[in-house]
């Protein structure tokens, strides 16, 4: 019997959902739910509906884990603890700073209900949480390094975009190879903003802009650009549409600690990732814990977790015995 | 209140394990285990008794969690179901092929002792099977690699001491930088045992061996390096002293896998230790378990377990709240 998933918003996440769910034989998709108007609205999966969002609690015993779609700023702090008083859920909650406050509103409403709710799942917040976790519990006596990227940053493409003369734009975000040679290196340096990551935007003009003005206002932009080593290059629309319309990213976690007696020995943890297409790893890792949720309730558990929380054994559909066998 | 270690086997395990409770704020090491007369064994943290493995049942209700620091090949086979019927214990069993076997004898005794136990930690198997159960269960359709290296194999530098001729010798496995780099690439090649890895060796002669007798006996041995390219450096006692003394390893675990409708789309996912104490940071691994496996006895958990069965909160000192704050 399949692990019955419905998708909550259909844009990038969403489409990746329908794509992951095709690739896991134990999972069926039974439908699609959007604030639009569900006839304007076409999905990949062929006999799957399309629903307004407002009849989601008509499906509340069809569906085993509702995988919520939206956005951290200001869909999810509503949406996941909505949501778990009908599903278990899965959200990708990526407001770091948030996440106290967004787990405790999930956990209550989740236990109230009897429903199990991951949050915060992809890949930072996710796999990199776990590259974490698992870097510190294992050198305590270390650092750890975050570095994003090579990749787009969806934030500061759009500040860009909000810049006057713009007509689009995207923006890389790459960390950098000297940095990352020194973590590597074992010497554990401290690195400022500027010297971790670099910056490049490829930006179409409107008609008639002033490139160098684009350019300073870029450049100095707060928060956003500032505190980095920014390159602006300004290239037509069909440039950007043919060389800069995926979605790349990925990122290295390093975790740098000391062992011995004396502390004498050094040794590296590295995790890294390289991803044609952000949202559809993000939703990859949605899905296997929407397999972990599904589990964790048939168990009878509930309340929010995190994946800190849940045993990797949970999110693959193989067996104990399997695993001990095939990967351990 | 701390949490009360025995270390059992006092090898290059054991001493880690003393140099991993050091620093690790929350746990006591109460007494070492030895098969050797205790009067002979000198350990480095004071005041701590060091007793005969005989007198291990008068230590019954002191200890939270036993480390059992023997080896995989006899040693742990008979001690872990053993003495999973008196205490809590953590192995780092890496026979895989043996794996299901010492599983299900373990979980018999642990269950029936209402213990818990959790085998096979360490990085690989361990951290490295980690790496492939995320990566299986996150990347379905995909393919999976492990290189080892670079570093110090114990059998095969044991398999060299065995030539005649040779008095002393070390062993380097090397991943190739090529296959690597064809992993990395995406391409998901095939790649033979010789494209994968290559082999080093330092060796002392005893005097009068012949050296191009011996060079040639150690590249034609059969499963240690038959299938390998080996080279082969003979060197002096004291020059094998200075330089090769460590015990450094490392290695990297690779899923690249395809998302998108049409699986159009790349992603790597790599982990990568660099280690320059093999045996200090296995020991590093196998004390954050043990603080799993005290906390899972505590809510009164019983069996055999293996790292796919553990939450990573388990594994660290710090409470949840701490964790999704500072870590998620």
């Amino acid at each position: 019997m399949s692990i019955k998933v419905g998708i909550l918003g259909y844009g990038n996440l969403g489409k990746g959902i329908e794509c992951a769910i095709k690739q896991n034989d134990d999972m069926e998709l039974v439908a699609v739910f959007t604030r639009r108007d569900p006839s304007t609205v076409t999905i990949q999966t062929e006999g799957v509906t399309v629903a307004n969002v407002s009849d989601v609690k008509d499906y509340a015993d069809k569906i085993d884990v509702m995988i919520l779609c939206g956005g951290s700023a200001t869909d999810l702090p509503e949406q996941t603890p909505e949501y778990a008083k009908l599903f278990n859920v899965v959200d990708s909650f990526d407001t770091h700073a948030r996440i106290p406050e967004h787990f405790a509103n999930v956990d209550k409403a989740a236990k109230d209900a009897n429903k199990v709710a991951i949050i915060s799942v992809g890949w930072d917040p996710g796999l990199f949480s776990l590259a974490r976790i698992y870097g510190n519990a294992i050198l305590p006596e270390g650092k750890d390094y975050t570095f994003w990227g090579k990749g787009v940053s969806q934030g500061h493409s759009d500040a860009i975009r909000r810049v006057e003369g713009v007509k689009d734009a995207k923006q890389y975000t790459i960390p950098v190879d000297e940095a990352l040679d020194a973590v590597r290196s074992g010497s554990n340096p401290e690195l400022t903003t500027r010297q971790k990551h670099t910056r490049e935007c490829f930006v179409v003009l409107e008609d008639g802009a002033d490139a160098s003005k684009v350019e300073e206002e870029i450049k100095n932009m707060p928060n956003y650009f500032a505190d980095y080593d920014t390159t602006v290059h300004f290239i037509s629309e069909e440039e950007l549409k043919a060389n800069h319309s995926g979605i790349p990213h990925g990122g290295f976690v390093i975790r740098t600690g000391k062992t011995g007696w004396d502390s004498q020995n050094n040794n590296i943890i590295e995790y890294s990732l390289k991803l044609d297409s952000n949202p559809e790893f993000t939703t990859s890792v949605l899905i296997a814990y929407a397999r972990a949720a599904y589990r964790l309730s048939k168990e009878g558990d509930k309340g929010c977790k995190s994946v800190f929380d849940i045993a990797p054994a949970y999110l693959s559909p193989k067996s104990g015995e399997e695993l001990r066998k095939e990967l351990l």
